[in-house]
């Protein structure tokens, strides 16, 4: 039995990728979403009225200015607006996002209102992606990997001098390779915004984003998560290259990530637990004797989940991480699927590809191949 | 006299700039920030840690394992850890921000604590920027008019054919200006994302990015607001240009959005009020027979704000609104003045500059000309 009258949603669809979902219409600034029993109807002012009215997909568009005149400051406060719309409609019962805002939340129940959270995603068909969703997935993989292929090209004319990298006679550094990368997504409308090119010590903090001069016969991860500004969906990526000689320690754990990643994609279907993925690439780094815990005052190993799911977010559900709940993985469902294994002394290395749970396994959506050298 | 033990903010610092602005740490994923009477420390996982404990501008940063262990369901839901921390520092009374969010308003008010909102921005201090600070966002400014004077130079070398602009024999759109301006702004580390070149009709509606074949002998409105991925700084300006021959109408236009701006530009000073700023370029477009309302079914004339707050976020406060509270500017304020006028038949034009409030007036960040017509 439903509980709830409509759902509500207050925020700016170009930071709000559930907004954005319901609606198709970008803006910048915060709007109201009611959806009843009947319809969606979004709630504008004078400066996004007209665009919404042609480029929104919800039943209805209407203006917020017979709402916000009545309500009692004549404010420009959306929540107050918002009451005034809620009235109209007789709506006492909401179903709200879990990031509905605090103080919007205290001033409806203020007034009476009952409110209920719903879990992320607001609408859990974002989890399952339809045909399209997929497509726009991999019209972004195609650029990144355009992108990522234009960097290798560009590290392979480079020459080695004194275990550093160099153009011509300039050395290259992590954010050259970043420039390569972020300006080719962009001539194809992609944005990329904290591009990795880790060299080095930065490469065995999985976040750091690197610096600095690229060292040759060291471990350089690559991890790049461009947004289409076409279609709003990401892709992601990552590949653990070495410019030169790579080190037989480097090499193996190279092999062994790539390993644990085969382990992790052969038991992507559906009906498998997200969660029971992590536990068993967990399992495999440490029977591999790669252990995972804090190493002179530095946590190291394997110290993240082996994946997530992407599409108009870059982190959504499902999270494959043995931490988080069970998560019974369906056909459409896109996620990550990226082990790593970081040593400050032994190197470090992440591999990433994006795969679509398909009907009786997955699909891999990552055409680059995977290869650890290049001269 | 203080009613709260401390303030809490929950977020990404990469999607809050409040948190950002408090930390100078970037991160994907929300972490826990506490500031008490006499520290601020921040709560890590292992993936962010050490990353933090390098880069982030606060008193401690401290792991967030021993609380997560003591949370009930030893979850990864990070408002139980929440919980633990404001257990053990014996905090009872907390500040947060107007976006925290409502679920986990309820969780900690269920478990008795009181909490009271800030109104946004979080941190007031952000609305006056330092000398530091204005530097940044004149850096931005400095890529943002590079990309708009590549841009004009590529116009430039085009030619008009029944009434459509080309480059070579292919006729150029807005998406191919876009291009051009993106791709230039990402080669110095800036992001331009929802970049406007709205030509025509497109143009009377001040949000439409614009699509399509651009035209010749009509409004061109360009709108550029690039964040530096450097500093995290935003820049802003909008320029209307015609590519070959404007009509009378709109250089009419033209030159009574130009006094505007310089009206309410010389409006700007320490003790004004950013919501009569608003009034008075309203008031100068009535006197001037520019009239705003409601034109066969469409909104048209003025109908936006005069300018807006700019720093970490491209929205901040102040608000040159006649629709908002009054607000006393200060030096160190960094506002656009952004008048525009809209009308189907007659054209449409924006001009928007930036201005950092000065002792006694307010000095012009945009260095960029203004002129209509290019051949």
């Amino acid at each position: 039995m439903k509980k709830y009258d409509a759902a509500l949603i207050i925020a700016a669809s170009e930071k709000n990728a559930d907004l954005f979902y319901a609606t198709k219409f970008l803006a910048p600034d915060s709007f109201i979403y009611l959806q009843t029993s009947e319809k969606r109807i979004i709630f504008m002012n004078d400066l996004e009225l007209e665009r919404a009215k042609k480029q929104a997909k919800v039943e209805e568009v209407v203006s917020i200015n017979k709402y916000a005149e009545r309500s009692k400051e004549k404010s420009s406060k959306l929540i107050e607006v918002a009451a005034e719309i809620l009235k109209e409609y007789k709506i006492k019962n909401l179903l709200v996002p879990s990031d509905f805002k605090a103080q919007d939340y205290v001033f409806l129940t203020n007034k009476g209102y009952k409110i209920e959270f719903k879990e992320d995603p607001f609408f859990e068909k974002r989890l399952v992606k339809t045909g399209e969703e997929v497509e726009a997935i991999k019209e972004t993989q195609k650029h990144l990997e355009e992108a990522f292929d234009e960097a290798i090209r560009f590290l392979r004319v480079c020459t080695i001098k004194e275990g550093f990298i160099y153009y011509d006679k300039k050395q290259v550094t992590s954010e050259d390779i970043k420039r390569i990368i972020n300006v080719r997504l962009m001539q194809n409308n992609c944005i990329a915004k904290h591009t990795i090119v880790a060299c080095g010590n930065d490469a065995t903090d999985p976040h750091s984003s690197g610096s600095g001069a690229l060292k040759a016969n060291e471990q350089i991860i690559i991890d790049i998560f461009p947004q289409s500004l076409d279609t709003m969906y990401f892709a992601d990526m990552t590949r653990t290259i070495v410019k030169g000689r790579a080190s037989e320690k480097l090499k193996n754990i190279y092999e062994t990530v790539k390993k644990a990643q085969q382990l992790a994609i052969s038991m992507v279907k559906p009906g498998a637990d997200a969660k029971e993925v992590d536990l068993k690439v967990k399992e495999f780094f440490e029977k591999n004797s790669y252990k995972t815990g804090v190493i002179n005052g530095v946590t190291q190993g394997f110290f993240h989940s082996t994946g997530h799911g992407i599409g108009l977010e870059i982190h959504e559900p499902p999270i494959l991480s043995s931490k988080r709940a069970s998560y019974t993985l369906k056909e459409g469902n896109v996620i990550t699927i990226e082990p790593g294994l970081y040593y400050i002394d032994k190197g470090a290395v992440r591999l990433e590809d994006m795969v679509v749970v398909s009907k009786n396994g997955c699909i891999n959506l990552t055409k680059c191949q995977k290869y650890l050298e290049i001269q």
